[in-house]
């Protein structure tokens, strides 16, 4: 039977030379592979207290959403600049290409509200320090980071300090 | 009881004087009425036979993931333009306020494949219009378009030809 990892399409030189890209779209493109990640995702939150989902854009979004519908949690989608209507927070990060920023609206966290943060891959940790950092001033509770995937080799892990963080699959070697 | 139109929060002026902007965040913030958009999502695909749901970035993925997961079904997303690692078609389009370019994966659909569009709103249907275009030159099928919100005075579905065309709510008077 084939895991998670074997359903990920690693694209060598994408963005750039000696750089392999971690392809989602062959979890997704598969039914079953699918239906598998929004499991593991959903099981790894298995006895965690929380109220909302947390994802980043876009990808983030793909995994994360599934995930609260099937929980009956909150969504809270954590954008790009400009994206979102009403008061935002907003953060500045960098990235293993590059730097930015995300935001969300002011009143999606409530004081003392427990969120857990979903993205499709943990790499440097720059984006996921940013939300844990946006969450906490709104007075939020980060309970758990999960990543489809992680490379380990980029230690993001070391940007989101003793949090419960945990990934479906590792690819090193990159 | 409350109806899912009524945690649509309509943000005046946005993006700019005498447009409303209709917010979907007040859906995701409400677990229940999350719970309840995918509910009405799935109940309006009940006896459509497809195989996979495409997605358009990025709300559409809120929507349109939670959708493919529930009912087994693979997940296409298509993306703003360098967004995707690997051969992608792409199309220009225009919407309500500019234009853009979409792009999907080419092997993302197979020739008779029978695909169901995702997306949060339906406006001027441009983008919309573009997706069916590259389904359908990959060889695919558009079984159905779904939208969360349609917003009829803007007609677009007047540029989906005879497709079949769903939306949960509707805004009128933008």
């Amino acid at each position: 039977m084939k895991k998670l990892e074997d359903y990920v399409i690693s694209v060598p030189d994408v963005p750039k030379k000696g750089i392999v890209w971690r392809d989602i779209t062959g979890i997704l493109g598969d039914a079953d592979a699918f239906a598998l990640s929004i499991d593991l995702l959903c099981a790894a939150l298995d006895g965690v207290e929380f109220a909302s989902v947390a994802a980043l854009e876009s990808r983030g979004f793909i995994f994360g959403a599934p995930v609260a519908a099937r929980l009956g949690k909150k969504f809270i989608p954590i954008r790009k600049p400009g994206k979102l209507p009403r008061a935002t927070i907003s953060r500045q990060y960098t990235l293993e290409y590059g730097s930015g920023t995300i935001e969300m609206h002011r009143d999606a966290v409530a004081p003392g509200e427990r969120v857990v943060i979903i993205d499709d891959l943990l790499a440097t940790g720059g984006t996921a320090a940013a939300a844990c950092s946006m969450i906490e001033e709104l007075g939020g509770i980060v309970a758990k980071l999960l990543f489809a995937i992680e490379l380990p080799d980029l230690a993001g892990r070391n940007l989101l300090g003793g949090r419960d963080v945990e990934s479906l699959t590792f690819f090193s070697g990159d």
